[in-house]
């Protein structure tokens, strides 16, 4: 599936590449302190997704035969997947080191980090670790999936560390946008990988702690041979905006919504921002109804496990939005990304059957459009405004604040933990390099700091580090419930019946001499309309007409020619009279 | 196509609409000054694109049984708008008016306003008027069309009046992204009207004028019924960024290219930037190449007009780059939207005859990614930075400047036009509604305010306007060469295609008892792999048995349920086995 570009490093040989990079001059206290202690072995970091993409965050690390995997994400398919629901990433890999496995740890509960969960568990059947909403989230996705596997769930807190084999893993608190986020400190024999995972620092967060700066300074302190490193915002100078920050602006806007109803889209896991909202609708002494399915599923699973605060009597069913003022009226909804089928979109259209949008609605989308979001996110906000109510989106207020760490953010992970090696991940190519120029202007050269691609084996060893070698890896698309049965093929067809569409020629002939007996039919979708088209389909006809009698008599073996004598042909007329190119399929039945 | 939400007022009782109306108490200078003067005829404005949409501007404005078009352009089609490649208005209003039509004036040569005319022109001979840069350009699209009615053009110097029947049109210089843009002037029997194009108002322009300010200013004196106003950057506050400010950015970045190959990427329509990378290249002594087709042919007509100056031995051929050293060479291409098969994206994929991307390029992408561009143009920076070449990209660099008017500039065109009634285009529903809004801030009220869709008749007289009616109007899409023959259903066919391929079952019956003489044959495209779909598709096969056989010995009249059965069982089985829906196709031939 994915090219590689990367074949410089011969696997049988990479002693000897190790020899020729020892001569490496970057020394670190880090380095220093290690200095000495030869024959530790190497620790292998291998991502299966999550570089060079925005999405299926997976990564393996493994050192002296046995090794952890960190998050298991899906992507949401690009445009050109055509009709594909989700894509996982290839886990081809992990049949070769089955053996070795001893947990999947989960750094937060976003999709891209724990949605390949439920096939992954199709396959293996691998403990999970993760904090309490993280592993409540899992246990959701996989009621959905109808394959709970409880036994194979295990809540870890923050602060904790687990023991897996040679390998403990400690949780260390980190800011991000849904609580309970974790960066792992992941000790091997071979040494010490930090994984931040996705994160921010926030010096003044919602209803959590501040990153633990001072766990990771302790690791820095003692010690850390590598250290991957999120670089979603890596193009972004200074500081991430803080969580509380929005609150500022959500203030704001309480008080211009006045006599109005207040809708706000957002994130259903952004657990801090909902508890945000739900803050200022109490003091505004406002009730809040919930829409979205996935808003209502994480709602109660979020006070569920006291992630949540409200009182009693603020939440309300939506159906019971009638028996109240507008200007008493919170709804927090789903569709800040324009989704189409999502509760803002069937608000939008007129089609949801609890809220009418009118022009007494203040409506907030809290967030910030995914790249290739932004049409649907606009339509679904023109349509808000032409039934007359307020919108307040992105150009006109500040009412969202990005989960990830800025330049500056990335510099402190860095000065705090001082790995021997960088490993920029969680980005496209050009975060990457962005992220890695960062490690550079601190100092970094460019034997300390490793660009990989997915499927690359990144090997770490105390005097030096390199890629020495590949696994299979690639991305695998979900469509209903087939897993890897829509491919490049299927795609491809998917792409030339979407731009042109398609024209079959059936017929039935003689078996014996080749006759025209029934037909040449013509059937068409998607390519004209045909009614306004009875010329070129009579001309269709007569085309086929005359290359099944230009074969007739033939024997078999040159009959064979006939259907791509046909698809040629009467292709060639289409494209002539219309400059289209349309799928031509041939159906020649024989009697 | 378009529905029509607006149907309050009734065209045939709109005099008493205006009676009712001319309570309004807004009073301008213009209005008392005009008070009085009754009788006047109404002037109507009909947009019949770029209302609620960014794209295929056209306006028709009509009085006293006359009447005159402006701009006549194509809009790029939406995603969902599978294998169409543009759509333009909907013509049919102008068959109506047809005798009352003296000509079409185009307000500047961008694609979005002049994009429409060679399907025009098949329909109607219209004169059309515009600057010598955008004649120009109208003349190589009809060139490439094979259609050039050269009789039909006429150019008209930027200052000047056109006088067409009852009206007279003035072009009066404004600022774009394009040279020799025009705002119009047309004084009609029932007042003047003011169309701004597309404008920005630039103190410091490069090679062209600023904004023929003062000539706005002497119509606003003389008192102008209504101003038609570019809505695009309504949200954005303050003024646009100076076209000569670009060139200080690229001042420094020539510097930091030093021993570096340049290529700039850049709109082709962008004479104002070329020259500016044209003036540069010559100060750091660097030839020029041009790559991409488009850039190549507005150069040459740029340079033949006189909008673009260099000394003969700068410009040189692509093919000749190989004869100098990288850090004497720029080469300006297109591509800045990441085309799929533009010049830097052939660069990007290694596939460009000439130029190979290496460490040695120093790449600017100097053009903001239009919306729903993001993903390509990103993936696009990807491949260059992977190839080793520094991109500067927006995130990075100030690299482009807006062509259209913040809120400073919309306020300062009401205030020196001071018109009587104000009228948005040019925008989706958010940025008219914004603009008019700016309008509202100036002490203007609802009444005086017309937010129009695309077909509504607006009637501006003295002492009232409003909304009086609509006509046909909407989106005509163009495939190959088919205009209009694709429409809602072909498209709902290729949508249904794209997301789920198709699946086609024929066969072969006797047409007087209904048995099975041959089939049935399953073939399918797009909709799953076949090799290793060998089960299911027996049982499609099976399925479609059962159904054939159910039938046989059926009359004839039966039978025609017998493909909507098969449809039905065969969809059925494939949803319960797959959870997807592929377009089921039944061809049932009697013999």
């Amino acid at each position: 599936m994915k090219e590689k570009t990367y074949s410089k490093i011969d696997l049988q040989n990479h002693s000897d590449q190790y020899k020729s990079n020892n001569s490496g001059s970057y020394k670190t206290k880090t380095a220093s302190k290690n200095a000495g202690r030869r024959g530790k072995p190497e620790v292998q970091v291998i991502p299966l997704g999550g570089l060079e993409e925005i999405g299926k965050n997976m990564t393996v690390i493994r050192c002296d035969g046995q090794a952890v995997i960190v998050d298991c994400g899906m992507a949401f398919p690009d445009d050109d997947l055509l009709g594909v629901d989700a894509v996982i990433p290839d886990f081809s890999y992990l049949s070769e080191i089955e053996d070795e496995i001893q947990g999947l740890i989960l750094t937060h509960g976003h999709e891209d980090h724990i949605g390949g969960i439920p096939f992954l568990l199709h396959e293996y059947s691998i403990p999970i670790y993760g904090t309490a909403l993280t592993i409540g989230l899992v246990e959701n996705k996989l009621r959905e999936d109808g394959f709970v596997q409880s036994n194979l769930l295990h809540t870890v807190p923050a602060g904790s560390t687990i023991k897996l084999g040679k390998f403990s893993v400690e949780m260390i608190h980190m800011n991000h946008s849904i609580p309970d986020s974790s960066a792992l400190a992941i000790t091997t024999p071979g040494g010490v990988i930090i994984h931040t995972g996705d994160f921010k620092i926030d010096y003044t967060p919602v209803f959590e702690k501040t990153a633990d700066l001072a766990r990771l300074g302790e690791y820095g302190k003692k010690g850390v041979l590598a250290l991957l490193c999120d670089s979603t915002n890596a193009e972004r100078p200074g500081n991430s905006v803080s969580e509380s920050h929005v609150g500022e602006s959500f203030e704001a806007l309480f008080s211009r919504a006045d006599g109005k109803r207040v809708i706000i889209a957002t994130f259903s896991s952004n657990v801090q921002r909902i508890q945000q909202i739900i803050d200022f609708a109490e003091k505004h002494g406002r009730r809040i109804a919930i829409s979205g399915r996935s808003m209502i599923g994480t709602v109660e699973l979020a006070q569920s496990l006291g992630y949540l605060h409200y009182k009693e009597k603020t939440l309300i069913a939506i159906e019971e939005i009638s028996k109240y003022r507008p200007e008493d009226l919170v709804i927090i909804t789903t569709g800040s990304q324009g989704e189409p089928m999502s509760a803002l979109s069937r608000m939008a259209a007129g089609t949801h059957r609890q809220v009418s949008i009118t022009e007494n609605d203040f409506i907030i989308i809290s967030a910030t459009p995914i790249p290739g979001n932004e049409k649907t996110v606009t339509s679904v906000i023109n349509s808000l405004l032409k039934l007359g109510s307020d919108v307040i989106y992105e150009s006109m207020y500040e009412v969202h604040a990005s989960g990830h760490a800025c330049q500056n953010e990335i510099k402190l992970m860095l000065s705090l933990i001082k790995p021997k090696y960088y490993m920029p991940v969680h980005g496209e190519y050009k975060h990457l390099l962005k992220n890695a120029e960062i490690a550079y202007d601190l100092g970094y050269d460019k034997k300390h700091v490793l660009l990989a691609e997915i499927g690359d084996v990144v090997s770490f060893k105390e005097r030096s580090a390199s890629i020495t070698g590949d696994v299979e890896s690639g991305r695998v698309m979900v469509d209903g419930i087939g897993v890897g049965d829509v491919g490049t093929a299927v795609l491809r067809d998917r792409q030339h019946l979407a731009s042109e569409g398609m024209v079959v020629i059936v017929c039935t002939i003689d078996e014996n001499n080749g006759n025209l007996i029934s037909g040449p039919d013509v059937i068409s979708r998607g390519f004209i309309y045909m009614k306004e088209s009875e010329d070129l389909i009579e001309d269709v006809k007569k085309t086929a007409s005359t290359v099944l009698k230009r074969f007739a008599g033939k024997n078999k073996r040159r009959r064979n020619e006939l259907k791509s004598a046909l698809r040629e042909e009467v292709g060639r007329l289409l494209y002539q009279r219309t400059k289209r190119n349309p799928m031509v399929l041939t159906v020649v039945m024989e009697i």
